[in-house]
């Protein structure tokens, strides 16, 4: 922590900071500049943190020098990446990933169909919600455990393994039997006794970054989850919010290479929440793909114009083995092997 | 809804549209202009909402008409404004609320002091955290239990209500026994499941808007508890996320009339998450009541400098007096009595 | 600057660093932490910044220390608050100026009409656009000159003194015959060629904060100005871009006391544009007063529905002295004289 | 333009709205719903626009339904594309190209050294600056007519036609006198006199996104270059500011397939200044081509930490031949032909 005093604060007031660095057994070590001193703080960041030193007289504000997450920083693999395993398919590294499905689990015979559309297109997991997480009250809220029933039909059918979504803690019991990879939702990205909760539940963790999350809080919150001794969390980036309106969200691409600078854990990206509309979906992906991600997340559905939910994202099924192989041609270019089995 | 079609949409794709709506029952009335056909919907929104017309061959976008909350709306309660009851303290119409304390329980002494404080100066409820939601694992989480304990005793002490966060549903029945209000975080305004319970607890809910939540979002959160039978939210404004690096978050102050406008809720701010600093609280809390808030929701602390938990935002004890006294005074220009018992 | 070395930065590249800086001539100072090393550049600043070290191996990243503007901080005047004298009245420190009129100078009428409302209840200056910038060129682009002889015409019959934008630096002479204030609209606030003619013009600059300027931009903007000789500056608050669609732009009060810490120039709201909806003036104006603006620029019409620009947020002209009277009463609990000659 | 009447508007309120509107020529199209009535106002834009029906007793809001611009929307070519020539070489359609130089015009040595280093490895255009927007007033200029100069002698040696931006209106001639294409920077993207200047002066613009720009507002930009009668106007992406401070901009590549799909213009990409860091530079080029770009505008130094400005973004020219050839590949899936001679 760097402590930048106030131009003209006295020397009183340099000592006085010092001395509290000091009183928590942290070394300070001064850089007295022609018009301002910086205190650098050594030692416990937690414990400089909490000293409270932006109130303190003279001192205009604090920089942190290290990045407050560690077991999900690069440096903690000394630049080595994480490789998951899902059920025999592999995420990360050189591993591209393919999760595909329907937005919402709706019926055995829907979510059936499409299992195999992406199986037989090579596509490597199935995603599909059984509890959806809907701005409105007023809207389908999911099949919960009865979609959970379905998706583990579809399992059996095709060997895809798993990824759904767990929005309350009180949920978890039932979506572990299932799940392969639990995904938890931008909206519930900052939900810390969850994340706990899923630290603990020894399953791979698809973890979607906030409406207006930095790419810091994101790192802070698989922190959670690998603080509890899980060390497989995937981060998904999937638009964020921006003045823009021509377009649901904005699909922050640059945090994939970022992520990967900061990060030795897999990023994929879900074109499809961020675009809200099918004709966006190719581009984006080649894009995802392009810009080094590890995986896509995406929608399709046999019948998007029937779908409850998200229909008009979703990729048509008849399209989707063409649309995954430019993906994976993309993919290659930038250095992946394709994770099929 | 109005479905808005594409520049040289056809006739027959017209057509379908307008056979689509009428599968649902609805009603559709074209209006055709010289480049464009408007086709409004009339009928029920979420029937309309679900029939994803936004992918439909020759529609070009949808513009909702009907705002999606009711029970918040305004005009749901005719433009009469909702006057809640805390305690014996009101809010809400005419009157102003000040609700301060420390941002967390840390010890016996620290909240009672502050609760007297407080109450001194004519405060009118206590808050104060026993579950903190932290963006990092390594920070302190807040006592837990034992610092709903000490509310329950600082309200003893001093009849002060008290305003208290849940994070997780499995810890709303200790934290019923305690507070007065429950305070929803704003990192936890979209969690639905817990939004629903609170609509079913018979509790006043000050609910916080989300760091990047519209206003919409934000009744749209309020619309789940109050779906529950839970007619007592009080929505509070405290900063959303902008690009502006100088402070924490952007308090939006037109958040307040423009509330006042869409619904009958109280309308709060709490000016020190915001700011993060002491110093600019006050032309904040002033400036929230000059805008027509319903009141302020601020911290206070004793002993600033040895807060566990934001002491440099919280106005020193000594000072709060002054402090409380001409926020009052501005917020009796615009319009309002105190809510001093 | 502080150079952030990586963690496992090397000992020679800490030297190469090292190097480098001493080459231009400014001093090195590390501080070697457990797990990273921090270089202090003790220097010129602009000398330091042209060694483009973010890119040099072993560099993490980069941090200012000192603020980039000089002439526009408030330690440049040793925290003295800079009062301007315009035509007789003044604003800044104790004095509040309140700014009206209309938003464009449609007629002869209109003007003279609006000028006598705002002279009689006590406004300080005339506002009114000669030059419009207007999204669509479609759309009006303002009378030019011969707004600009109105707008004389207008001073001679009130003594207001005026205040109008110039777009163009081609325009500045006609504009400099009849401005008491030269304003600079938010979109050419990044304008570097006019800022600086500005500079050397002689007059007054109210200067409007770019849509998505942060606050550092704005100052930096108004040194482009300050370092020409200029000294006469006012800052001007107009709402910036964020997510909310419920209004135009979302005013940002927090810079009020926020510049004002930072800076010695005097800071004004414009509440109109932010809000584009006559109902938020009054709550916003109020609102900035509390915040400890020292002054606003308001619009106001005798006709807003005839009016040919933004009608809907002008005040009623017949409405403009009751609106008046409650700002000054605020901004006097803010600690304001008011400006009346 | 559809009006949006509020809920319990009254039978006057409507019909007062219907007479103003036909008061101008316009139709009106009532629809009445259970709860809500809309009008539509069908007829010219800048009229109805121009009643300031938002303020109207009774009227909740407007939507505009025809877009604003017309000679930049994909109607006006009625689905074709524009492909521009650029002394030999094309940009639009099936043309990629590649625009790449130094981010100033420094010195003779280093522009000419990095226009033979683009032009070998297949670079379409030399980019390089010789006026220089710069946040701060004590910041390197630029070269200014000397820059210019250089430039003219690149040209000559390569052949390389020449991209250089524009600030001033009175600068315009010389800059005339060397560019192929003038680019035109984000902070002057509504710099509206300047535009229409550039849509008279009869040769290509590159006009770069403002920071906060929405997508409709950079298209009426480039309608004020095409209402003059200039119809060659290429849109560049180049960041948007967001909340993330992990990076300068935020890249934008939703916005390359949605300006596609709303206009006829070509589309490019700067990833050098959104990134602010050369590792991401090279994903972040790929991403724009796999997107759908019709180009990029690249920077490239032989000696990046010697350069004057933005060095740390460069791409090195020994690197820049291997960069180029990843782009196209990608370039080439997406369904570009290259724009090689």
């Amino acid at each position: 922590m760097m402590i930048v005093m106030k131009e003209g604060a006295s020397p009183e007031q340099i000592d006085a900071v010092i001395a509290r660095i000091e009183s928590v057994g942290a070394r300070a070590h001064p850089s007295r500049g022609e018009l301002v001193t910086v205190i650098g703080a050594i030692g416990d960041r937690e414990h400089v943190a909490n000293l409270g030193l932006e109130g303190t007289e003279g001192v205009d504000h604090l920089v942190p020098i290290l990045k407050p997450y560690k077991l999900a920083s690069s440096q903690f693999k000394k630049g080595e990446r994480t490789v998951l395993d899902v059920d025999g398919r592999r995420i990360g590294g050189p591993h591209f990933m393919t999760i595909a499905g329907p937005c919402t689990v709706e019926s055995r015979e829907q979510l059936l169909d499409t299992a195999h559309v992406v199986n037989d297109a090579g596509g490597q997991a199935l995603r599909g919600g059984a509890y959806k997480p809907r701005t409105s009250p007023y809207s389908f809220q999911g099949l919960a455990e009865a979609g959970l029933r379905l998706l583990a039909e579809a399992k059996e059918e095709t060997g895809l393994p798993i990824v759904t979504e767990v929005m309350d803690a009180r949920d978890l019991d039932p979506v572990l039997e299932v799940a392969d990879v639990i995904q938890l939702g931008a909206r519930n990205m900052q939900n810390y006794t969850l994340l706990t909760e899923l630290g603990r539940a020894g399953r791979p963790v698809l973890l979607k970054r906030g409406l207006s999350a930095t790419l810091e809080e994101l790192l802070m919150a698989a922190e959670y989850i690998l603080k509890e001794g899980n060390e497989a969390v995937i981060l998904c980036e999937r638009g964020i919010r921006t003045f823009e309106t021509a377009y649901r969200f904005t699909l922050d691409l640059m945090a994939v290479p970022v992520l990967k600078d900061l990060s030795h854990l897999p990023v994929v990206v879900d074109p499809s929440h961020a675009a809200g509309r099918r004709d966006l979906v190719g581009p984006l992906s080649l894009a995802a793909a392009a810009a080094g991600a590890d995986g896509v997340i995406v929608e399709t559905h046999p019948d998007p114009e029937r779908a409850i939910c998200d229909g008009p994202q979703a990729v048509r099924a008849e399209e989707f083995g063409d649309y995954l192989r430019q993906v994976e041609q993309v993919a290659a270019i930038a250095g992946k092997e394709m994770a099929r089995v």
